[in-house]
């Protein structure tokens, strides 16, 4: 576990980048899954061809183009030009996909990390498809800051244009099945213990505690994808980040701070622990505004959900709550040190009951993987 | 999918070989799998406390020593000293693991790749439990033969001390079941290049015949773990493969080539494909042989089996065969350019009837991944 990603120094090592996380998106079946994601698609196509005033005659950029489709879209919906970076093999796939839907005079697909892209001018418009689970996991937003800074006219305009990032106290009986995973795999070890110096005179007890370590990182600590339903909503949903595209650093998303108040609206309910999740906006900016507004939010919803789902943080044990009771929210997201598209979240939380009673106060470390 | 291990030239990048690679062993949960695993365990056991004469007052080197049972169970049998190089940041776990068995005076836990390690003396014995899948997939025997031809003494003996690849024609359910699978992705492509130019005026169609091989290349050319039971044998199992440990070269197993012929030897059969397996010995050196010869098998068995299980590579469509009828199998190996752990075969089949009968040839390529 020595050097997954990043550096001693914080750099990134591109080959082993390559492996941990470019290497999926190589792939037709994964892009097939979000090109299936109709809410994914339907926000993304809606926003271009309701707005083509911002693409007619412009020069827009795409940035991981993937399998090509935006880029596709932006000269559909009338662009001059069309720059559609990919970092993948994938690229090749998208270029393929450019000619054969005759496109290959306005979209230009280049094989190459961002980073190290050269284009002959700048653009118009930058879109991309730049989210990862709970926004920000993936860090692939530094890429298109990047492309901001570098390719994007002062007038230009940012596809999506904002991003926030949500997050809600649930009920969930995953926090049950995860604390009683996480008993069993502890159970299970004791008997391994107990075996090992039985059968084969080695006392494997000293690795007890390691042990319960890294299970209880792995069933008590991971946040979970899940895909909630509405009513496992049992208070207040909150804004924890604001992003407007146009304007934010790589510092604003590197470390995200939040302490906020919400409070319990479900009768007598279990506070099982937050689920998290976004919503982006398509508004262009302020000196050239959408005509149409789109939003693509993947907030718990019965029929309209997305590949992205949500991501739970299970609280162990659960903690019983009523409508009314007060809710402070400490919420604290940085990078992984081993791998900076990972996440480490530090989240806090004070229950305060309608009664006044303070409960006393939950500190919980989480790992988005 | 640029570069996964291994760059053009074939040199391994380290850094994304510990992300591809080394990474699992760092897990406790993976170390105690493999430390259950009653068949592997017993074998070391046997071979090391029924062969105390190999180990008594010598110098042991073990290669990969992940949690570090096999040093301890080499010192508990008498050994001077033992040198535990590990990759991973398990080894601090095997350092605290030998000093609450007391036996920090003997073994020493070195944290490295084997091919950076320096140590004070040559030994007598290498003992290591090297083998992945099918035997050669993971590549690490090459660690092995690195420390052979460093650090092994002149008369010095490997644990284990031999090696063989099997395969077997079989008969199995899952020959179908991944037919299935992949027509299904298949329908669920085209119905998806429907909508997506019925929804999104997009024509994907260019893109499924790469998507079609991917997903062949998934379904149908990926060997497949499994656990065979012995009745899923319709024919003679035929050695592939025979290494001498003390002996072979990386050269010997960088290109694992062979042809040979076998029959079938149940009645009325399908052939499905065919079943991969290897067995190691302990039988220490000519010079210096085992008082008591142990075998670690991987063979399909009833109630021996291991997590090792078998590998399966899948004939589409499966064969009808008769008792009696004769195969000339043509095995290939070699590994794989982009992750030199990982592996690429060519298998070809030919079948003469009884009836004298030739069936026209079968050639298929495998990735074990």
């Amino acid at each position: 576990m020595g050097s997954r990603g990043a550096n001693a120094n914080g750099a990134v090592d591109k080959g082993v980048d390559f492996a941990n996380y470019f290497c999926t998106y190589g792939f037709l079946y994964h892009q097939k899954e979000m090109l299936c994601d109709r809410v994914r698609m339907d926000a993304y196509y809606n926003a271009i061809f309701q707005n083509k005033h911002h693409f007619q005659g412009k020069a827009v950029l795409d940035v991981g183009t993937g399998s090509g489709i935006l880029a596709i879209w932006s000269a559909q919906a009338g662009a001059r030009k069309v720059y559609a970076v990919e970092a993948t093999k994938m690229a090749e796939h998208a270029r393929e996909l450019v000619k054969a839907n005759k496109l290959q005079d306005i979209v230009e697909v280049i094989e190459g990390t961002m980073e190290d892209v050269t284009l002959p001018e700048k653009v118009d418009v930058i879109i991309s498809e730049w989210m990862g689970y709970f926004l920000l996991r993936e860090s692939m937003l530094d890429s298109v800051i990047y492309a901001r800074d570098h390719w994007l006219k002062p007038d230009g305009v940012m596809y999506p244009s904002h991003a926030r990032m949500w997050m809600a106290p649930i009920r969930s009986s995953l926090a049950d099945h995860r604390s009683s995973d996480y008993e069993g795999a502890m159970q299970d070890w004791y008997g391994f213990v107990d075996e090992t110096k039985a059968n084969y005179g080695v006392d494997m007890s000293v690795l007890t505690n390691p042990y319960n370590e890294e299970q209880g990182k792995y069933y008590l600590q991971t946040s979970i994808w899940n895909s909630l339903h509405p009513n496992q909503i049992i208070g207040t949903p909150v804004t924890i980040k604001e992003l407007d595209c146009l304007t934010t650093t790589i510092e604003d998303i590197r470390d995200v701070r939040s302490s906020i108040s919400l409070s319990i609206t479900a009768e007598n309910s279990r506070l099982c622990g937050f689920g998290g999740w976004f919503d982006v906006h398509f508004r262009g900016s302020n000196k050239n505004l959408a005509q149409q507004e789109v939003e693509l939010t993947t907030a718990p919803s019965i029929d309209s959900g997305t590949h992205w789902g949500q991501q739970v943080f299970l609280l162990h044990p659960p903690q019983q709550v009523q409508r009314g009771d007060g809710i402070i929210l400490h919420f604290s997201m940085i990078r992984n040190k081993e791998n900076h598209r990972l996440m480490d979240v530090d989240l806090g939380c004070e229950i305060k009951q309608l009664s006044g009673k303070l409960l006393p106060p939950i500190q919980k470390k989480f790992y988005i993987e």
